[in-house]
């Protein structure tokens, strides 16, 4: 599969710059904490995918892209907008999207109004995938996620990811700091 | 760019489904912290590779597999054990390894003892690279992922991600649970 992604990553202890003195290093626990993070992208995304894979025969990049169309009204999105919702720049999405459509899973219509590009619908049998794979997969994000989160680990994670998304996705209201309490209230 | 990832996501709430009697779906608040993981994922790699390809024209990846072989004794490592460390696919790495060296920033040599494939060599234009970019690197990391980071969330991302890398890979001395706290100490 061709969806795999970059590690982040990081040498940020001094020994491989002579800058050190200028240069806010990162200190030893930072460094497990942040790689642990680099890699936990990588390990989580690979876990879930392998489990969709085999029993639904569906990726996990298929997955995100059912799931945004299946919570639209209309069960379709233009191109630029789906991309733009999954965070993914547009050419991979049009080449991902093109392969689904192979698949059955959604379908490309031109969008006649405007020059602005396709619109992409889910296809029944597209819905009935996700409606069929969506129980497998909340257990698998339980089991390799949320078991055995403790309550403080959970606020923690609250507010730290709801300051990153303040900081790097400022326009996104839906997961804006302070959604979770209250929405979860 | 091709080093974009995919999202893991979501939609477990019960109304795509008629199964949510029998299917454990996430809270309202777990909902959104899980997707703000997922967002951020993408986020956090876009807003470094960004800085990285503007400012030292490297990406994302090329920075982790120069930081992997900057860190071996020898600068070399075998594509295999390379694979394992950054956590992709041996296929992808070695596409991209080919790229690098083009670019004169590793070297490959077939390693004449055994069949297991090609050694990969940081070259002195590859460590001038990762000791020139580092310090802007972690400038980057610190801004995006630490600032305002207090104790408390410090403490939990430590057992969450401690507990989730020994759940997800488990040989891992390094970052094991605990790591964090007994090198930082």
């Amino acid at each position: 599969m061709s969806e795999i992604f970059p590690i982040l990553s990081t040498t940020m202890t001094s020994d491989v710059s002579s800058d050190s003195e200028a240069t806010p290093w990162l200190d030893p626990a930072q460094q497990i904490v942040w790689r642990r993070w680099v890699a936990l992208t990588t390990e989580i995304n690979a876990a879930l995918n392998r489990s969709l894979q085999e029993r639904g025969q569906v990726s996990i990049s298929d997955y995100e892209v059912l799931v945004v169309l299946s919570e639209t009204e209309d069960r379709c999105l233009r191109v630029s907008e789906l991309a733009r919702c999954i965070g993914w720049e547009r050419s991979r999405l049009s080449h991902h999207v093109g392969r689904m459509e192979k698949r059955g899973l959604v379908r490309r219509v031109a969008a006649v109004e405007d020059a602005r590009g396709a619109v992409v619908h889910l296809t029944e049998q597209g819905l009935d995938t996700i409606v069929g794979i969506a129980p497998l997969h909340v257990r698998d994000v339980r089991r390799v996620f949320f078991d055995g989160m403790t309550d403080e680990e959970f606020a923690a994670l609250d507010s730290f990811t709801g300051r990153l998304m303040d900081r790097l996705r400022p326009d996104d209201e839906v997961l804006a700091p302070g959604a979770a309490t209250r929405r979860g209230a």
